[in-house]
């Protein structure tokens, strides 16, 4: 091992291969829940530094677990507890390579920090619209590993979808440069997508060619109660129907999770948060491409529309950016909200929106039959079918206990409601090591067959992430 | 093979195991340029027949070409000359088993034609909008198949950005079940788009959920003379800013290609056809949720900012949902003009829309330097960076001659200026057996050697499509 470490010293200068003092943010995930030894951690500044640090591991059969900001919700970038593990973090590979206006493409390194790729993106006057909360931290390589999803996705998709192409190392230790940044590309298999989401278990995501978009002449943002779940439905027929592409949001929030916001952050202004009668609120935002006075003449005919049809009570439209900034930040403060409230257990489900009502009418009453004094805080991305179904620890008792007595049963409840339903008991957040188990419990056997194929073809000494995504398997 | 015919008699019926008669249909490409001889077409009904069919093929390791509407230009849905393939014909699983929406999803057969699934939308008041000119014989299971383009790419994407979800039987004979109708799913490996622009080679597509849209309000199109490809790069710039996800079709048309319409269907009007200082026309086409209203404002303000900054010449918005209809049909006439004109060269090819300009004036001359006489037919997608830059045998002489003598040297030519400029030899059309030597060639060696390794590991026996995409192995 000592050999290997200074092999890895030659390759990327002995300052940047960690042995020694706190290596917890590396070590730890970001919800700390799992806390590993690494043999090290090692930051090359290059493309060509991945590549040798990948094949003097691969000699010594030594498992890399891929790095970016570390904000994962699945425990995917961080080492088991063994000390055998080379932590190989992205840190350094910042650059912005290139900006390719009339082709409406940003080629950066993987370890671009998600907010840096927004402000490339606009200070060239263009838009790039993943955006999520992490984005202060979390980086591209990062997101595009676990496919994140966020808060646009109803209009622009998930990373996948934003990504034209991809420079990878192989677990060989080979580069492969696929970053042209061409819109139709029909030669051979889709490698691009197969490393997408794979989580670091296939290969070393080291830069990506994105997709980039003009920025909206305006963007405007309201927020309307609901008279219940199958309302926020038949609102959101209604927002593509009238505003086409111009739905960039649309988001639903129950009033148990917004009273968590009023009752912890009361500097916060939460409209509508004591209509009895509403036990959901809807984010909406609206993006044109004329300018602001026509945007809000078309969000004010839809909620006309909505009025009538009744699917909405009552709604405001932000007269300011500093308004709808604010009612994001509402939003935004959902997951602060609730962890000051105590310990909770989360969920990242997706439903298809119209089974959406009927899921919640389910899992509602199953849990509250099942677990007493559950409280639900149910909000996130109706528009894409993807909840944050979270469930808060009783008011009364000991939450720990809770935890501890029931966190597996509340999982076991809501991830069968979710495959009564046709859904994912993952929809953005990805498998990593956390949910390997249900990955193996709810997907189908014949895609896990072929995963594991695949798995077994590309990295056949099994070093890249073992026990992500898959079950750690022996070397063949 | 008398005892697996017989197996599959019991598995399809009898009627449908095709042996005997005139089966060119199946056995020669859409262009004909391949001659086929077939073991037995044979045409399953059911996504469990195909199963069995695949699994009495395996058990024989006899070789499967899946077959939709056997409209594709590359030759990757037809057999060999050994008489011992089977081609899988998917057109008797046409069913469209559901439509959701509130989910804006539709669940089709492999074997529906496009057409019919663009209907089964309409007919939900939604969009389906892949569009391409085989629609009226094409199937959808080619269409993902192959990752088919079009000329709605601009705003919807390719195939593979239209589908959320696949039903699959694998090499194996089992059947993968991925329908489900999300739009954020991140559990485990993206098999969905591996099998996407696989051509057959990996499995059968039987089934797939498909993304809907709104059906716009209005639908515009307009007709712009440019002085450049330059102009016309700018133009798609302009119309991006101005027209937001608007823009739905940014078609360009060199005035030689133009000139072959004029000359063949001297019925149809071509617009600026005889405007000298205009090498180029331009075809737009804004879809609006607003109304025609709307719609026309936002052309007319793009189309005076184009004039303003020298990009646009002239331009004509149609009056008419016929005159739309007669632009869009002078679009699409033109290979069937080039047909008329004569034989030629078909070219396929995608570069970054930034580099278009350079990449055209460098073909344009070396081609008219080593090639005396050619003439160059050359339109396509701009707004996807995807030319069908063609090459019409010179007027004087034997067209087959030229063509028996220069195919070979022009196509090298063409794809190493593509490869010059970064962009690809086939950006629409897929590899089939026809471009197998061009993958190798022009694809990266460590892409290769991973797409290899992923065909070994889901298709061992390598009876799915052989010597498609990949070049024929050896089983191991």
């Amino acid at each position: 091992m000592s050999k290997l470490l200074d092999t890895l010293r030659q390759i990327v200068g002995a300052p940047n291969v960690l042995t020694e003092g706190d290596l917890s943010a590396y070590e730890q995930d970001w919800r700390r829940r799992s806390h590993g030894k690494a043999l090290a951690v090692v930051r090359p500044a290059s493309t060509a530094e991945v590549a040798a640090v990948v094949k003097a591991c691969a000699e010594t059969a030594t498992s890399l677990i891929p790095q970016g900001g570390n904000t994962g919700l699945s425990v995917g970038s961080t080492p088991d507890t063994s000390g055998t593990q080379v932590v190989l973090s992205l840190q350094r590979m910042q650059a912005v390579r290139s900006i390719d206006r009339d082709n409406l493409t940003l080629t950066v390194e993987a370890g671009c920090i998600l907010q840096n790729v927004q402000q490339a993106a606009a200070n060239a006057g263009l838009l790039f619209p993943l955006s999520l909360a992490a984005e202060g931290s979390c980086t591209i390589g990062g997101n595009l590993g676990t496919n994140a999803g966020g808060t646009q996705v109803v209009r622009y998709g998930n990373s996948r979808e934003l990504c034209l192409g991809l420079e990878v190392v192989t677990p060989q230790g080979e580069i492969w440069d696929g970053l042209k940044g061409l819109r139709k590309d029909n030669t051979g298999y889709d490698l691009r997508d197969l490393f997408i989401g794979s989580e670091g278990t296939l290969g070393v995501i080291t830069a990506a060619t994105l997709k980039l978009f003009p920025q909206p002449a305006a963007r405007l943002t309201a927020w309307a109660a609901v008279p219940s779940m199958e309302a926020a439905v038949r609102l959101l027929g209604l927002s593509h129907q009238q505003l086409g592409a111009g739905l960039t949001g649309f988001e639903v929030m129950g009033q148990f999770a917004l009273s968590l916001v009023v009752r912890h952050m009361p500097q916060l202004r939460v409209p509508f948060a004591d209509l009895a009668e509403a036990p959901y609120c809807v984010l909406l935002e609206n993006s044109d491409s004329e300018s602001e006075e026509h945007a809000r003449g078309r969000f004010e005919a839809l909620l006309e529309m909505a009025f009538e049809d009744g699917c909405v009570l009552d709604a405001v439209v932000a007269e300011s950016i500093a308004q709808a900034k604010g009612l994001w930040h509402v939003r935004e403060s959902i997951p602060l909200a609730q962890a000051e409230e105590g310990l909770n257990i989360k969920h990242d489900i997706s439903v298809a929106a119209s089974r959406i009502p009927a899921f919640v009418d389910y899992a509602d009453a199953l849990l509250q039959a099942e677990i007493p004094g559950v409280r639900l805080v149910n909000f996130g991305h109706l528009g894409d079918g993807n909840l944050h179904y979270n469930v808060q620890a009783p008011a009364e008792g000991d939450p720990k206990a809770f935890l501890r007595e029931q966190e597996a049963r509340v999982n076991d409840l809501v991830y069968e409601a979710v495959a009564k339903f046709g859904g994912s008991f993952s929809a953005e957040h990805g498998v990593g090591a956390l949910k390997v188990d249900k990955l193996q419990q709810y997907q189908s056997p014949v895609a896990l067959g072929m995963m594991r194929a695949i798995k077994q073809a590309l990295d056949p000494l099994g070093i890249m992430n073992p026990g992500c995504v898959l079950p750690r398997q022996e070397a063949v």
